[in-house]
């Protein structure tokens, strides 16, 4: 089921946490992203789950320890929910369980609550700016689709000029396993590769810190609940899989990437890191923002049956922002602000997330828990909307101007890309998916 | 450092373990594996972790845990391997200390050892018959290589056949990431996946049980110290970051994976199920068995610098036999013995397993304790020595001939796989790695 427009979406709901009420935060009650934190202060203190709300976080293990909610309640979230009070916990849960944790996380931090309610619940909150975020999930397997045909169709371009979108591509949300180890979150430093360079083909290939690194602007989700080895996951049940979504930035090394990756794929232009932002943001909060799949054109194939689903092509899609910002040294030093790159939608992809979860799960291969799936580069059919550099600079072809006066064809060290993304809609909340930010740092040796 | 030949190869050592003096066990004292289970009678219990002799298996916990090993001893291992006596725990560490754990559990397992050794060690005993083996790692990325280069000419023969071998590949050691979560332990059975097939080129592909479902005869290896994100692994370092051999069975369905497999490899077509071995054949058991890089032409490219070690070149090899054995219904019904399909050797690998490991790491990837790496299908010079029923069959078109009187173009339901490897050099003992199986139960709704 794909979760309905309910009470907790009501654009007149604000909360006693008045920071949630700035018209310009990410995180209003309508919102309640979950995350995995550190005190910034005790780092040798384990883990910490919570809930964000404005600039706070809501420490999820007090609020269920101090007796925030009723004994009934709690028996019926169960101890799963109440007891572990972790992410991973709450994410593996029928999603009607879900859905009353949301409702009673909106009422407690509603407005409407009486004062003894805010004075406990005032006890478990935590400012952002002490707390230092952790990877949501501990992520199993990762995924990383490719569906956004505009992406596919320019990158085929450049590559198989007299073939740019495969055969299958229509047929088969293509996707590829990606690197768990190397998945990191926001803020982290990135590395520049090191890796085999093919550019003159008539000399053998050296192995030189990569000249032509990229980001890549992706949705990622996470699953909920998982399914056994050898069972699928129909088209019509596969949002109950899907706990929430967070923006993923998929580092590309243009250069490994195209001396190696055939015939088995990306691997080592892919795997140094991949970035992804700490708020999961739930279905549930998303249900206003839920739209139709891809419209196809008329001479093209319809999904099959298994990718075909009556829900999924009247609701499958989602309309969600997604810009990438670029911050260079020369920038910082300057004052001069984050410049945009792109600005794209998720309601351009070619397969909905259900789609790519279904088509993962139609051989039998088992989902689990806080693996995490990624839509692959989302573009649109605008030169404004390729969410990389890849395509933004046709292949280094058409470098872009910076306001410092700088161009880039490629990433150069120094460079931060902000990812930001966020929903709007006419009668609901705006709600955010918060930053995905990275820095290229040299490369070892150099 | 590739480990030397010492006293604990030496082919005369014999067990007050009888079974592991048996010349045709897999397990005599001269290789002790490691391995995890569980107590068959109790399933509730946790996981136990063990070193297999003859038929049994040692408790390593017992093992610490009633005083066998001296203090003196016990504090030169550290706590990680006394304490925890995990295969992880153990992995985890500097190869000088796995190497005396090693001397320790031969010294004590040896018929020099005095009677009071004997009968503690004897109560940390348990009969293989009495145990379920289970994933000998908690497997966080498993990393599939493509390193035989006859399989490859084979296979890129006939999808290529003016193009077999693609230029990258005496250049890089081509792999693509694989799934964690859908690898089994030996025994398992395999259900036969659904995905979409494409045999008819003029028709929609349609969604169907895979009719052309392989196996695949690799050796995987496990990574034992991993390296921090950013940083790489030198070469002359990296035998000291591998800790131990399995085998591996990559199942793969040819109809799904011809289908999908461009532009980003094998995805559907292979991660239904990965079959391996229970027993962690350790770097140290194979010390005798280690050989020198595969000899390249002369007219071949010789690897970059960074692949490229004197060590490597001299020892980087292995010679292990790999048979691969199908026993169908008809055969088990008949009490026809699993009939050999070929035997085939990782001295033929195109690239050694230390290569493989320093060029994942090259770029700044971080390898965890207990991934999993394999070397990709083990194929030889020779028809019998192809390791998959595709090469076997030249792509179905040259059926296989068994003792039944059925044939064989690929896997069909009730079809069992018996992979086995072992080692055989003159002036030492045999070791095995045990067997790999898995046998192929129908599609769900067939």
């Amino acid at each position: 089921m794909i979760y309905e427009i309910n009470e907790t979406h009501d654009p007149n709901l604000k909360s006693w946490v008045e920071s949630a009420n700035d018209p310009n935060t990410d995180f209003p009650i309508q919102n309640l992203p979950f995350c995995q934190y550190r005190l910034s202060a005790s780092p040798d203190r384990g883990y910490e789950h919570g809930v964000v709300i404005g600039d706070k976080v809501v420490d999820l293990y007090r609020l269920f320890a101090i007796g925030t909610f009723s004994r009934e309640l709690h028996i019926e979230l169960g101890e799963d929910i109440t007891c572990s009070a972790t992410v991973d916990g709450i994410a593996d849960n029928d999603k009607n369980l879900i859905a009353i944790l949301r409702r009673n996380l909106v009422r407690v931090l509603s407005e409407d609550a009486d004062a003894l309610t805010r004075d406990r619940v005032s006890g478990c909150l935590v400012p952002i700016g002490d707390v230092t975020f952790e990877m949501p999930f501990w992520i199993g397997d990762y995924t990383d689709f490719y569906c956004s045909i505009y992406h596919a169709t320019n990158v085929g371009s450049m590559f198989r000029p007299d073939n740019p979108l495969l055969p299958n591509y229509k047929y088969v949300p293509i996707g590829y396993h990606g690197r768990a180890s190397s998945i990191v979150i926001s803020g982290t430093d990135i590395k520049r590769p090191h890796g085999q360079n093919r550019s003159d083909a008539e000399a053998p290939p050296k192995f030189i810190p990569s000249k032509s690194l990229d980001y890549e602007m992706e949705l990622g989700f996470f699953v909920g609940q998982g399914n056994e080895l050898g069972t699928s996951i129909p088209i019509s049940e596969v949002e109950q899989h899907i706990f929430g979504v967070c923006l993923v930035n998929d580092w590309s090394a243009r250069d490994i990437q195209a001396w190696e990756y055939q015939p088995l794929g990306p691997f080592l232009a892919k795997n140094f890191a991949t970035t992804i932002s700490p708020y999961v943001v739930t279905m549930e909060a998303l249900a206003p923002f839920r739209t139709k799949a891809f419209e196809r054109d008329a001479d093209d194939p319809q999904p099959l049956d298994y990718l075909n689903g009556e829900q999924n092509q009247k609701l499958g899609g989602l309309d969600i922002n997604l810009e990438v910002y670029i911050q260079t040294e020369k920038m910082r030093a300057e004052n001069i602000e984050p410049h945009m790159l792109s600005r794209s939608n998720t309601k351009d992809l070619y397969w909905t997330i259900g789609q790519m979860l279904t088509h993962h799960a139609s051989n039998g291969c088992n989902l689990q828990t806080g693996d995490l799936m990624a839509t692959g580069t989302v573009s649109g059919p605008e030169k404004s909307e390729r969410g990389c550099l890849l395509e933004l600079t046709w292949r280094g072809t058409e470098p872009i101007d910076l306001p410092s006066g700088e161009q880039r064809r490629f990433l150069e060290d120094g460079d931060e890309i902000i990812m930001k993304g966020f929903c709007e809609r006419e009668g609901f909340r705006r709600i955010g998916l918060g930053e995905c930010c990275g820095k290229i740092l040299p490369a070892w040796g150099s």
